[in-house]
């Protein structure tokens, strides 16, 4: 199948101005257009037939009659990697194929058939031109030629006419081809000619949008089906040496398998389904030629229900065969696999069209005023890879329609895929949700990993029981807490479901280890068994937020949250205490006292800082605003204590180092120095202190715990969210010795009788494991310094300082992976209903970064594994459209 | 390789009396035991060489130097399957390579080696033993000759003195072998010879036995290694058709796969390693042979920081070559390979040795009394298959002794691999949580599906945001939700994490709607902003449980369970009743009056039924019981508005059907008709009704929703458990329209702010889809009967009368998946602290039915697909054990 260089030369033809010319009319941020149906096709193995699938299809969508008498149709090939190359081309074996057979046939129309190639390494490009022609005219990258290839034929129907148009078109593409006849990424190391994962995607992403583009061209109705062949099996290595399931993820283009008929190729066959749907694709159907060993009676019991397979006839032996009768002995069954994946794709897109209005039709979602949601509002994820999210969004300008004379669906409007950035999107959910959800960072290799560890987890254990049970995924999980976060303090591990219950737990677990530890007060409750008589309340900040269950509700102050109408049962039972915050004020780090204290204030208190780090320092501790600080909580302590007698404090809890305010001002942090004064004194009377690290565990605020930066150690702490890594709901409550001791006794009755069925579930454990390790492995999170126990600066200084100096804004606080920014705003312009910062996030929004107004505080959040290079370009952006905003106001 | 017929009898011995004899010594529960390693050799295809592995072990293994002067070996080598037997017999391959390598090498002592053929299809059977001398005594099965074929052979070694016995034994089996060289499950139907897959499972479990009782013969230290080696590739199918990583998954044992070096083997072998951990296997290298294509380097890279990869040198193509040469140059990887499975070996078992110990050190368990359990009570569950648990548990009797000179680690003790049965394992379970915990019957075909599915959800979307975002999972959920347990009434889903947070959230919509039904209390709530003048009660059934949360703890009566102990802040926010309950009491279906009702009957109430169905019929509605409940209700509610004009019931609460009580007595069924006139009574006074179906949701009761059984519907309803199928925590929370409307409005503080980080997520919602399904689907849930609308008795109903008969019962409820038995008792014999049924229960226990006792009640729970042929067989012997009971007390 060589094609010599002369024959090629002959229809050789650039077109390179067809893609320039098209290419700005696409937005950059388009995936793949779902105006027709693209799938990938992949095989269990080497030298299963994919390419004669590929033609197949080609042949059988090209002769299928129309739907529309108008109706033109264009059969899309794409072979993005060829190795082997050009002695084989799969791109013109299909070209070849496809004419040689509709030549044969006779169709009664004219088609137009082409097969272009784009790129090859050097050896290949040379056998391709010849030595001589070798394109020299700067075209080079990556020791790649712009090869540029082109042929072209047109097939003139039996009813044809000299001078019509031929009705429909076959575009055959290889993207990059490879001579040497082995593994890609083998090839691309021996030829010198790599090309990067994002490379190769791109060159794939603009070749499907030239598809589109061409159909928009004469406003002629056009059937279009687009097939991306890749190379080797599903887990073969692309050039880069990333497995292609892998390497195409990002576009989770439907599948269609190619299957293997022979000896053990049943195996290969489920195995490589298996690898497929452990990356999130949806395969179609499943085809393989017949070697009449009966493969296909275990194919379809394990199959069944699931997707169709079919089977193809025995492919001729003979090398001289032009398979031409082979192609019409297997014409029905490629009829049908058309057929299917026309289906498939019509009913994909029309569920993604209904969605919207079903989600707003029956969902409640939580902290949302329904009636503020509008349909076109809602986004429709259709997945998600690493950092990135696929969501379709439904483009106005684009009206292309579809029709399939099967189902005679028509879609008028075309949905496109598009990626958005995970911090944009977070940072929209985030703010929805009063500034409480947590954007849950996952990259990619720890997705795909996780993704094996959730099937292998379900396989090997299901759920299992929890108490007086010990299984591996628990233990671990336990000892890893305790290592970590728990390190130096805690010993015993209690597992729930989510950061609620975490904090529930810990309130009884501190109750019972303050009345253990006041045997008078225990006297008491024995006297009166109801114990009623007493008044156990939390001492807590004022605007903090610890969860939505009422216990947890209990522990916060009163709030439009905790309102009779959001929770009757709601009575507050803390004493809430108004604490100082500290932000970069104008280029400096400055204290904000809380007005009573700012009153009593002598003058001589330092409340400015040099640097950030000055904040976190325990020599703080001996300055005059610590004893400020302690004359302020000792008083509050005392009013309590004289207020009536049976009035306690039976906990502290804090968030270590934050506090989100659910009304105006945003997040706050603490400062560290009045929180550690708060357990300090705390600890000195015997009150148990808990630390809700639900939000700030696990790096959020730059390090594994935020325990660290207040230089002291709570006796209960509640950690969920990020400790799974984002898949899956998991928290645990982690106490000291002194307080499991506290429930110890001969009777059940003393035990904690707290638990919900899923306690300690597997796959949560196994999500858990997989998360704190890879955070904190230096050589998964390059982010890591200094040992393994501090994030580096994610957020640019210089840039963080010149922000806090723009005259548009109040405050600034970068922290870990956190970045709060609060504008410069006065009377109704400040606070949580206003609407002071819509114009700044319509610019933002411009420059592709999504967020909503949490009154006049503007967010970014990251993970822990974001590179500082990602997070400086959204800063700058930022930065830049805030001068702006300074100015226009 | 073809035997001879005549080489073959001139060894042949029967050695049937062997495994009899020593049968008898083995518990029949014992799965495999974990004295010395046992590999399951998997390969990526056919023809890549397992055998080879095998045999190189083998030798590599009985070559090695002892860690022990006087320590023997043992090598064990298991072919369960082999086709185009006799011509390939990979057991008397390895049998002849093993003797060829060490004759020629010349080992220091003896070996014995011997080669068995257990059982073989007819005309393989022929072939082995030739035609006249098949064996007619009697042992047919299934189309199989019993061949028992033997073969031995002593190896001599150069130290060797004619007198002493061999120092090291080498055992080769093939268990079944068909004469077709073809896939098993097309020999096992050709040759008419067909193995069920639990028969091979014993067979292979029988030999695994044999292989550890010989250790113990002469109490000799031995060092054993044992290898079975499947037939194909990992998912070929066995003889009964089921992929072989199906079949053989209930052992769970470690795997060694044999990739592939071929073009396309990298592909191969990663998803044929991902086929195996999608099954829950754990990988311990793999291993394959040198083609020249570098296939090393893109498995290295995916195996990295994983599992050790292997290469052997290139075999020989020379059909002649006995490979001699070839097992000498490979023997430093296979020893490698060796030392691998050892230490990872070692690892496993002494993990599972220190686990009990580690658990009772830093775990807390939920409602656990720690000082109350021993680390010897603590169940080490290593796997679950379906609906058994691998347990591992300490036998003392074996006293082995595994030394390996590498790790000079030393197991004393031998741990033996159990099987449990899910019911026994939950009951045990159920009991000590309080009669709380859910068993989550998961069938294992259902098993294996929700494993890939929770791989292909966590690679498809990880976490995605829910507000205001849609995603297939949670749609399609939402849509189940409210075409089946919604159906009728609910119009909306609101997602959450457990059954507690789900209540939480339908208390508030049911205070909400009450609060907007009742304008004059709006208003008075809007004129006192706090409003805690206000005091909204939840009316509710005393006994009830609804979740340990403050919010749920609250709708239930004081119990020990809600005491100042475990959570100060309970006061019980409830107006509880005391409902009537029904029971089968000597035969009869009879309703118990509650002590207040009972003294106001008249007598001429109807208070037993003639049969179950008759307790659910509507037409009780008109009976004098029914006004009867009606006036205690509503001079319950009289009561309560007299006592002060503050307190208003703002919504009732009950679980349809069922009534778990905490303290004495266990569940209780709750008479219907006192339930379908709660709610009645409720909706006419517009009180909104919450069922809470977390317990008894999803066929608990027989019914999808037991709601169906009282003839009326809710407002709000509850679910969770059961819904996920038992592999996740997810909870809904379904409303009706009205409901929904009270917090529609233009701000979004009259929004439900409720939520928790993982609302909806995808992996909950995916496996919510699945279970739901399947539970519901006549092809895979054979107990449905009546339009998949009900599930058929699964207690035998004679069996439950005859039980309910005998003296020594008191009370009996079959219902559903749920038998309960009450015993008769008195006294300190009667309650939740009694420990009156011990004898009973260490007697069901010698039946391998393991309960623990909740005071004079047990229970039985299966899942909505366990077969009654199993609960039949439970319950027989539950019945006999009671006779015995009833006789001795």
């Amino acid at each position: 199948m060589l094609p010599s260089a002369a024959l090629f030369s002959a229809s050789l033809r650039r077109k390179c101005s067809f893609s320039l010319r098209h290419r700005r009319r696409l937005h950059s941020v388009i995936e793949y257009p779902l105006t027709h149906p693209i799938y990938t096709i992949w095989a269990s193995n080497t030298s299963v037939g994919k390419t004669l699938v590929s033609a197949g299809l080609s042949i059988s969508f090209i002769s299928s009659s129309s739907s529309s008498p108008i109706a033109k149709k264009k059969f899309i090939y794409l072979k993005p990697v060829q190795t082997g190359f050009p002695g084989d081309s799969d791109s013109r074996f299909v070209y070849t194929k496809l004419s040689e057979f509709l030549a044969y046939k006779q169709l009664p129309f004219s088609v137009f058939a082409s097969n272009h190639f784009l790129k090859a390494s050097v050896p290949a490009a040379s056998a391709v031109l010849g030595n001589g022609i070798v394109d020299k005219d700067g075209n080079f990258g990556g020791g790649f030629e712009n090869v540029m290839w082109y042929e072209e034929r047109k097939l003139t129907g039996s009813e044809s006419t000299e001078s019509e148009l031929p009705v429909s078109e076959v575009v055959c593409k290889t993207l990059y081809g490879w001579k040497e006849a082995v593994s890609p990424h083998l090839a691309a190391e021996r030829e010198g000619a790599m090309v990067g994962d994002s490379e190769l995607l791109d060159s794939l992403k603009r070749s499907l949008g030239n598809g589109v583009v061409g159909t928009c061209d004469n406003g002629e109705e056009l059937e279009v089906m687009c097939v991306i062949e890749t190379a080797g099996g599903v887990a073969s290595p692309g050039p880069s040496g990333s497995l292609q399931c892998d390497l195409y993820r990002p576009f989770r283009l439907p599948a269609i398998l190619v299957g293997d008929g022979r000896l053990g190729g049943i195996s290969g066959t489920i195995s490589a389904y298996e690898s497929l749907k452990l990356r999130g694709y949806d395969v179609a159907a499943v085809i393989f030629e017949d070697h009449g060993l009966m493969n296909e009676t275990p194919l379809l019991s394990y199959f069944r229900n699931r997707l169709p397979v079919l089977v193809l006839p025995s492919i001729p032996k003979d090398m001289s065969d032009d398979l031409i009768s082979w192609f019409d002995d297997a014409q029905l069954i490629f009829t049908s696999l058309k057929e299917i994946m026309l289906s498939a794709f019509l009913k994909r897109t029309q569920r993604l069209h209904d969605m919207p209005k079903k989600a707003c039709d029956i969902f409640w979602w939580p902290f949302t005023q329904h009636k503020l949601v509008p349909e076109e509002n809602v986004t429709v994820i259709d997945s998600r890879c690493g950092e990135n999210f696929a969501v379709h969004k439904f483009i106005d300008m684009l009206h292309i329609t579809i029709t399939n004379k099967k189902c005679r669906l028509t879609v008028r409007h075309a949905w496109i895929s598009f990626r958005v950035s995970i911090g944009f999107l977070n940072n929209l959910m985030l703010v929805l949700v009063g500034g409480r959800r947590v954007p849950m960072l996952v990259c990619r290799r720890l997705q795909i990993e996780l993704a094996r560890d959730m099937g292998y987890t379900a396989a090997r254990y299901g759920h299992v029981m929890f108490p007086e049970n010990v299984y591996e995924p628990a233990l671990e999980l336990a000892e890893l807490l305790l290592e970590g976060v728990g390190k130096g303090w805690a010993s015993r591990v209690y597992f729930s479901d989510n950061g609620s219950t975490a904090i529930e737990i810990a309130l009884k677990m501190a109750f019972r280890k303050f009345l253990n530890d006041n045997k008078v007060l225990v006297d008491l409750v024995n006297a009166d068994i109801n114990g009623r008589c007493m008044d156990l309340k939390v001492l807590a900040l004022r605007g903090s937020y610890h969860g939505d269950t009422l216990g947890a509700m209990e522990a916060q102050a009163p709030s439009p949250y905790t309102g009779f109408l959001q929770q009757p049962w709601y009575s507050g039972r803390g004493l809430f205490l108004d604490p100082p915050t500290v932000s970069m004020y104008s280029g400096i780090w400055e204290v904000c006292l809380p007005e009573k204290m700012e009153s009593e204030k002598r003058g001589q208190e330092c409340v400015s800082f040099s640097s950030r780090d000055e904040i976190f320092k325990r020599s703080r501790d001996g300055t005059s605003l610590a004893s400020l600080y302690r004359s302020f909580i000792l008083q509050d302590l005392q009013l309590l204590s004289d207020s009536n007698g049976l009035s306690h404090i039976g906990a502290l809890i804090i968030e270590p180092g934050k506090n989100i305010v659910q009304g105006a001002g945003g997040m706050q942090m603490i400062d560290p120095l009045y929180q550690r004064i708060l357990v300090t004194e705390c600890k000195s009377r015997k009150i148990p202190v808990i630390f809700d690290e639900v939000f700030t565990g696990f790096w959020r605020l730059g390090r594994e715990t935020a325990a660290e930066m207040l230089w002291c150690q709570p006796d209960i702490a509640c950690f969920a969210k990020l400790m799974t890594g984002g898949v899956i709901p998991l928290a645990a409550t982690l106490a000291s010795d002194a307080v499991f001791e506290a429930f110890t006794g001969d009777s059940k009755l003393k035990a904690l009788l707290h638990g919900h069925s899923y306690s300690a579930h597997a796959m949560g454990c196994t999500a858990a494991v997989k998360s704190i390790k890879w955070f904190k492995d230096h050589k998964r999170n390059m982010n890591l310094i200094s040992e393994s126990r501090l994030l580096q600066e994610l957020w640019d200084p210089n840039l963080v300082l010149q922000i806090s100096l723009s005259p548009a804004v109040h405050r600034v606080v970068a922290l870990g992976t956190l970045c709060a920014i609060e504008l410069l705003a006065e009377g109704s312009d400040a606070g949580y209903g206003s609407t002071y910062a819509s114009s700044l996030l319509k610019k933002l929004c411009e420059d592709g970064i999504y967020m909503r107004p949490l009154g006049n505080v503007i967010y970014l959040m990251c993970g822990p594994c974001t590179s500082p290079g990602v997070c400086l370009t959204i800063l700058q952006k930022v930065y830049s459209r805030i001068q702006e905003f300074g100015q226009t106001e």
